[in-house]
Formats: structure tokens, C-alpha cells, sequence
């Protein structure tokens, strides 16, 4: 089925009645056909009941049955074969590799969540055995496992047309916990979504699942989430994006009758330590793989590096010379919409203007929808005391900030919002820094890396995509790699139910062969 | 050390500025020496930047150290002997056996907490080793932990003066998460809540740990509790008590410029359900069973029976005789203060004057403080009609609710608020229904039970004590039992860290002996 500018509501498609809107060819500047007509308010309610009656159908389906599907759904994406691909380069302007690479991840995650499901621990299954003879009362037997939260909620992002988007990671995380899905496509790319739709309405329509599993909403304009998470079906919400999206999403999820949970990926400027050692020796190389990393995709990862941290002398000077020669040589590269690229223009301008900021390089600029790597310097008391300097700007630009001491370095962490990341360019000799450091680093941010580069997202058990506030919401979960089925389940507890009525998670034969904790000890 | 009527700041005491308030014995109406300083803002401040101090340290000292302290406070309140005893009766108005009964159940708290400690799964600690020969890309080293949230806030609730106050579940949780935890007593019994916060500092002192792991705010009025969550320093907040409270919070919680979560157990009517061949065989059984779990404590708990559905008929209507007959014989018992007391009798008033309500029976009426129960009937299609059925009567009191046919038992269950609790009254002839009924209470509450009362609340591994809103705020949770630990945790990733750098929950040589979760799959 080629693309059709519908939504896809349950097995559905809606012509539906709101404002109509084309896709856009970044790098040509040129509107793509076919229209696209954004989801009414009928529309939202249909999917979101679709989802609710769907919801307990699906959440009682087998982890088997739901593994089956996740696998189903990966296969029906690669089927899509270069159809997919193609529509996503003109929507995205990101090159192919890029985007293939893409795809790989985005199967290769529902792949990992069917293998979770298959393992069993997110049951969470817990037996405390009957105590009967136990002083002064006994102990009736109790068994608890998780359960779906509830339909679910979830925003495309514009940056990851596939693995972050129809059916990304908030997706298949909702999927496997037994949540049904109702996404909302990001309208820079409706058609790469709509294929991406029609790929799991296959998968739904061959696994015999109910059609409200699954739900696409197309359109342009904030009200079509405004009223998607005020939808009384919805149960949680995932959403990647900007800072004040995410925080206008909450405000919504807050003010309900009933207010719902809010995993909102925002804002993260991911600093980078160049320690004392590791920049004598290595200054070089590190240069050339800290532009790499900052001009990578045209910077558009949450995980960008947008500020490096040192202390200030000839080390951090040579430093800054060599990254600004090497991103002087880069090219400009194509961005995901005008309105992304006029904001990065926005940014880069606003800080070259801030006092006190130096502009160490810029790529040559260029028209349309080109973005310029950039890179600024300025001193910590300059960064402590403008808080524009804390703000990211969404694109290919970095800030170093040279610190007059360990003590000051210190403060400028301290002084950090929540991040996503925090990244150390160290060697052995900078070991006892580092460990001043890494409280400090737990603290501000979800994941800490040594040697390497932030911008690679690995799709494991033991990832976090996450941190403090404002790098996201919700400190408590992460929205890349296995942990992020935790979203959304919920515990229930089963108390002197009969073997018979108990989930098969829970009973004592033990028929899924899974992990259970008995009176806190785990068995299998 | 005696009661001083001052505010617990660290190590020290503080004789705030704030109003003067004294204890009241609801059982005598009268006030209980000596006078109590509310807090002030200072004193806020100074609570949880000491908190904020300490918990670098804090929670970096060992699982066993913790586990240690945990008993240490175990020990210090058994320690504090009678007087704690009597104190909490005189403030409370609740019986001896009870309070001992409680600080029990609140040492056997702090004890399991100890005993999860030294298990370890609470570091959730995942490893995905490098893989350095993998295509296209190579795999870095990536490990997973859990780590504190940061200072808590715990509001002391009512009804449990030990169980769920100064050193009750959220504390216990908090403190074993490595959380420093800021208290704020509940005004009905601030003396015992002095006592055991004197038996916390001793403890803390006596592991050397730094004096802001705990503090203990007192006070009257709802503005210390506000200050306390809008401070900078909290990080999360743990509340037992009425929905208007806990709204309150979330709302101050939502409102920070740094958002924090909240869990807030609020209200729950627990619906029981008497099945009809359980309902055929045991009536009076059931009936003398439910009346002994309604008049518990004065009505008192959490999960207290609010509901009784049943299917209309003979049996039914025997069981409603039954049942008031038996209330009618029991006694007035004493509330845990006046106010609570006085929003029981206007609870009371308020459902015998609905429309299609009758009363069943009330103990007889008696004067102070004293609280007599009552049992009250309608037809589901009143309690269908009518928001007012639908709220928590806190207090002992309960309502029946007759539904014509089990199409309309089960609009009834679809029309309830989210509960802490379900109840099954039912024999082997009634699991047909039942497997029809649980989905449905899946969906509505946090612990299904079967042939029991909902009063008991079992502190173990796989309790749940929580439940979709409004009976929390957020149903991924428990507040009673082992599992609480998440409440105050979040996960941060390692990668590419040196053995030496990394924590020792993540390290491959496993010293701690937990359990690690490697490339996903559990190993020890």
C-alpha cells in the first residue's frame, strides 16, 4: 500500500476533516505529494477507544505471542524495502547510510524487546508463600507481578524518523509491556510515518491482535497532542523533543482529572571533560573526534556534545585551535526542516552575540536549509553567569568553557542542569579527578562515558537514555535499551488467589520458566 | 532525652519562631504538655540543606553499612520502651495491644529493608561487555546501576503513629535507597513522633553518618509541608493521607521549576464483592468477618471496606441484615483527633441524607471523640447516579450496593475510581464470574484478594499498597513492603569505565556477591 496522507485508525484509514499539510524536501526547499489531512478530534477518540477496548485483549496475550509480533513488526519494516528509505532521505534530507543504519537499529530494537519478553523478568513475579503457623497471625499467601499501564501515547520525533518515531523505542517498549499504542507522526515526516503505520497494521492484522493495538495520528498544529494526552484513555505518555514541548505535554498530563504519567525526552547540552592528562597527550586526536561528533547528522542528536569543560592554560588553548581549524573544514550539512534550521541560525547568532563569547571556527555557511557547524569559547565566570550559555541550541555547535582551577570546574558542574550524558576524555593520571568528579556526574546525568564520544546511543539491557530534569522528565527511566518496558507496568498483587485464577507468571508450576522472587530469594 | 516540643534540624534540636501547638488526647479532649514549635523557614532550609549535604556520602556508604543503620533505628525505638507506648496512646486515642502491635510491624519494616539491602537486586546491576570484533560497529562497554534520588520528603500520616510516620515505610524505603529523608511529623501526635526521631539521631550517630541524613520538622498549618516540597533540595515526596492533601502536593510538586515526583496514597472505598455461591454457603460467616474489618481501628485504614457489591436477591438481602445487625452490637471507639472525628460524622450525614440510601444500622451514638459505626444500602443504579457513593467515608462505615444482574456488577466495577483494594467473597462455583470480574480489577486496584478482609496489609516482598489514581498518585508503585525501594532510586550507565572507577555493584570481580544481569540474562 503506497502512502495515502490518512491517518490509520485501527485497521482503518480517516479521511479526515482538519487542515491539510504536504511533507517538505529539506534540501530542495520543495513540497511532496500527497496531501496529508490532520486528525480531527473524532479521529483521536476513535483511536484512543480502539486502544482502550483493545487494552485488556492485548495485555493477557502471551509474552510469546507479543514477542512474535515485535518480530513480526521488525520483518514488515525491512519489507518495506527501499520504498521506505527513499520516502525518509526526501523527508529527512539525512543521507542513505544514515538512514539504513537507522532501520537496522529500529528492527534491531523490537527484536531485543521480543527477546525480553521471552526472559520473563519484567513480570517482576514475586510469591511470598503462605505462613499458616506463624505468631502472632499467619501469613496469607501473596504473589504480585506487573501488569500495562494503559494505552499509551507517542510523539514522533523529527531526528529519528525510524528508530525514535512510528515504531521506535517508546513504541516497542509500550508494545511489549501489553500497552496498545496510539502515535502521533511528526509531521516533517508523514509519509515515512504512514509507511512505517502500515507496516504494523500488518503485523497486527497477522498476529489476530485486536486493530486497536495500534493507531497513527497525522496532522500539523500542537492541538492534535494537546488533545491526544488529555484523551481519558491515555495512561502514559512518550515524547521526544523540545524543551517546551515537553514541558507543555506535562503541564497537560498534570491538569487532567485524572493526571497520567509523562516520560518527555527534552533538553541536554551533554558536557565533555577534557582532564589534564588525556588532553597533554592526546589533543589531537580527540579534536578531530569531538568535531566528529559534534557535526554528526548535522548535530541533531540529543546526545550532541554542546559543551566542553577543561582547565584553562596552553593545553586547553592548543585545544580549542585544533578544534576550530578542523570544524572550519567541514562541511555544511542539510537539516531536518526550516523551522529546525532557522532556530540553529536563532541559536548560533544569539550566542556569538552573548559578551564575553569568541567564536573559535565556523564551516563556510551556505543557502536553504544548510546548517554551519559553529564552536565558541568563553570563560566559567562568563558561563556561570549567563544563563543563556546553559541552553541547548539543536544543531551542530559547541561551547568551551575554560575553568581557572579544579575548584572552579567543580562549581561549573555543580552549577550544570540535568543532562543526558557527561563524557571524560581522561588518562590513568587523571584517575583522582575523576573520582571527585563522578559524584558530582551521578548526580546531574544518566550516563557517564570515558574515552569515547556521546552522539552512539547503544540498544542494550544496560543503557540509559535518561537523566535529571530538564535532560528529561522522569529521572527514573530511560527511553533507549531494555530497561524502558519498566515505563509502562505497573505492580498488582494477588492475595490467596487460587493457583487456577492466578496469572501463569505467578503460579508455582512456573509454566513460563521465568524468574520468580520467592520470600525475596530469586528461583527459576 | 524527653520530649522537648522542638523541631529535630540534624543533630540538633531547634526552638523555632513558627506558631506554638500542643498534642490532644482525643480520648479526654484534652491537651498534652509540652508545647510544640512549628517550624519556620530556617528551619526548612537548614533540614534539607543539611539533607542536601549529606547525601553525597550518604549514599555511597556501603549496602551493609545501611543495612546496619536500619537496625540500629529498629533497636533505638524498641529502646525508647513503654514511654513510646503510652505517648502514642495518649495522642493517638488508639489501644495498647494495637501500638505494639504497630511498632512491630514498623521494626519488622526497617529489618526487611535491611534484608534487601544485603540481597542487592535494588542495584538493578546490568553489564553488556564490550564487543570489540562486532559489524559493523564495535560495542563498548556499558553497565547499569541504580542510585539514590536525592533528599526526600516524608509527611507523617494519622493513622499509623509509627507504621507510616517518622520512621515508617517512606522513611524506611527512602533511608534504605541511600535518600536522606526530611520528616514532617503529623500535628495529631507530635510527641511520639519526637521520640522516634530522637531513636533515628541516635542511630545516625552512632554509624557516624553525617548528621543530615534525617531531620524531623514539626509544626501546624499547611504552609511548613508546602515550603518543604517547593525546596530546592527535595527530590522526591512520600504522603499518606486525604486526597485534598495530596492534590495539594502534586500540584506544588508540579509547579517547582524543577518538577519532583510524588507519592501520595490518598483515598480508596475498596470495594469488597460477595460472590453468590460464597454468599449462599458462609452469610453469617462474612458478615461477622466484614463487620470485625470495618470497625478495625476505629475504621481507620487505608483499605478499610467502604463498598459492598453483591448480586440483588434473598441472599444479599440476608447478608444486609445480617451485617447490621452485627454492627449494631458493636461499640463506639475513639478517632485519632477531632477534626478526623468531626469530618466522620458530617461523612455520615452526608450519605444518610442521599437519595435512595437507608441505613442499615449504627452502633449507638457517643460523645466526644468517639465514632459509631454505620451501614448503609443503595441500588447500583443510585450508586451509579450519585458522585457522592463514590467517596471515602474515612471512618468506620460502609455501603451496599445491590446490582440487579452481573451486567450491571460489572458497570459498577467499570464506574469505580482507581482503589488500593479488591475483595472476592467466592467459592469454587463462583470462579467463572470471578475470572470474568478480574481484568476489570486488574485494571481499577493495586491488590486483588480472595476470602479475606483488605485491613491487613502484609509488609513483605510482593505486596502491593498502592493503586491507580486517585488512591495514588502514581500506580507504579507500593508504599508498604520491599518493592517501595524504587520509589527512590533511578538508574545511571557506565561506559567504558575502569574497573577501578566503577562502582562496586558494577564491577566484574562482583564483590557484594548480588546478582548482575550480564548482556541480559541474570548471573551471580
Amino acid at each position: 500500500m503506497s502512502i495515502t496522507g490518512q491517518s490509520l485508525i485501527g485497521a482503518a484509514g480517516s479521511n479526515s476533516s482538519g487542515a491539510v499539510f504536504q511533507a517538505v524536501d529539506p534540501s530542495l526547499g520543495k513540497a511532496i505529494a500527497p496531501d496529508f489531512h490532520t486528525a480531527d478530534e473524532g479521529d483521536i477518540e476513535r483511536a484512543c477507544a480502539l486502544a482502550q477496548a483493545a487494552f485488556d485483549t492485548y495485555r493477557e496475550t502471551s509474552q510469546e505471542m507479543r514477542a512474535c509480533f515485535l518480530e513480526a513488526i521488525a520483518q514488515q519494516i525491512l519489507d518495506l524495502g527501499d520504498e521506505l528509505i527513499t520516502r525518509a532521505m526526501a523527508e529527512s534530507g539525512l543521507p542513505r547510510a544514515r538512514l539504513e543504519g537507522e532501520r537496522g537499529r529500529t528492527v534491531g530494537q523490537l527484536r531485543l524487546f521480543a527477546a525480553v519478553l521471552r526472559e520473563g523478568s519484567w513480570n517482576d513475579a514475586r510469591i511470598d508463600p503462605a505462613l499458616p503457623e506463624r505468631q502472632p497471625l499467619p501469613r496469607i499467601d501473596l504473589r504480585l507481578r506487573n501488569i500495562a499501564i494503559g494505552p499509551v501515547a507517542v510523539f514522533g520525533a523529527s531526528n529519528f524518523p525510524l528508530a525514535f518515531s512510528v515504531a521506535g523505542g517508546d513504541t516497542a517498549a509500550a508494545l511489549a509491556a501489553g500497552c496498545p499504542v496510539v502515535v502521533k507522526a511528526h509531521p516533517a515526516h508523514p509519509g515515512t510515518s504512514e509507511l512505517v503505520g502500515h507496516a504494523v497494521q500488518r503485523a497486527v492484522a497477522a498476529c489476530n491482535f485486536p486493530e486497536g493495538v495500534f493507531s497513527l495520528l497525522t496532522g500539523i498544529g500542537n492541538e492534535l497532542g494537546v488533545s491526544l494526552v488529555q484523551n481519558q484513555h491515555i495512561q502514559a505518555v512518550g515524547f521526544t523533543g523540545s524543551r517546551q514541548g515537553g514541558l507543555a505535554l506535562m503541564k497537560v498530563a498534570a491538569a487532567r482529572s485524572q493526571p497520567i504519567p509523562v516520560y518527555a525526552e527534552m533538553s541536554s547540552i551533554n558536557p565533555t571533560y577534557l582532564l589534564p592528562a588525556a588532553l597533554a597527550t592526546r589533543a589531537e586526536t580527540i579534536a578531530r573526534n569531538f568535531v566528529d561528533s559534534v557535526t554528526m547528522g548535522a548535530g541533531q542528536f540529543c546526545t550532541n556534545p554542546g559543551l566542553v569543560l577543561g582547565l584553562a592554560g596552553a593545553d586547553f588553548e592548543h585545544f580549542a585551535q585544533l578544534a576550530g581549524k578542523e570544524l572550519t573544514q567541514r562541511g555544511a550539512a542539510t537539516m531536518l526542516a526550516a523551522g529546525i534550521h532557522a532556530a540553529y541560525q536563532r541559536g548560533v547568532a544569539t550566542l556569538a552575540a552573548q559578551a564575553g563569547v569568541r567564536q573559535l571556527g565556523q564551516a563556510a555557511m551556505a543557502d536553504g536549509c544548510q546548517a554551519a557547524p559553529a564552536l565558541f569559547a568563553a570563560s566559567a565566570a562568563t558561563f556561570l553567569s549567563n544563563p543563556v550559555l546553559n541552553a541547548e541550541v539543536f544543531g551542530p555547535v559547541s561551547l568551551l568553557v575554560a575553568c581557572a582551577n579544579e575548584a572552579e570546574l567543580m562549581q561549573v558542574t555543580e552549577h550544570l542542569e540535568g543532562q543526558l550524558t557527561a563524557t571524560l576524555q581522561m588518562d590513568e593520571a587523571d584517575k583522582p579527578l575523576v573520582r571527585r568528579l563522578l559524584p558530582l556526574l551521578e548526580r546531574k546525568v544518566g550516563r557517564i562515558l570515558a574515552n569515547g564520544f556521546p552522539t552512539g546511543v547503544e540498544v542494550s539491557h544496560a543503557m540509559v537514555h535518561g537523566g535529571p530534569f530538564p535532560a528529561t522528565s522522569d529521572s527514573r527511566s530511560t527511553s533507549v535499551g531494555s530497561a524502558a518496558i519498566y515505563r509502562f507496568l505497573r505492580p498488582v498483587s494477588y492475595q490467596n488467589l487460587a493457583q487456577d485464577l492466578l496469572p501463569e507468571a505467578l503460579q508455582d508450576a512456573n509454566p513460563l520458566a521465568i524468574w520468580q522472587r520467592r520470600d525475596g530469594q530469586l528461583t527459576r
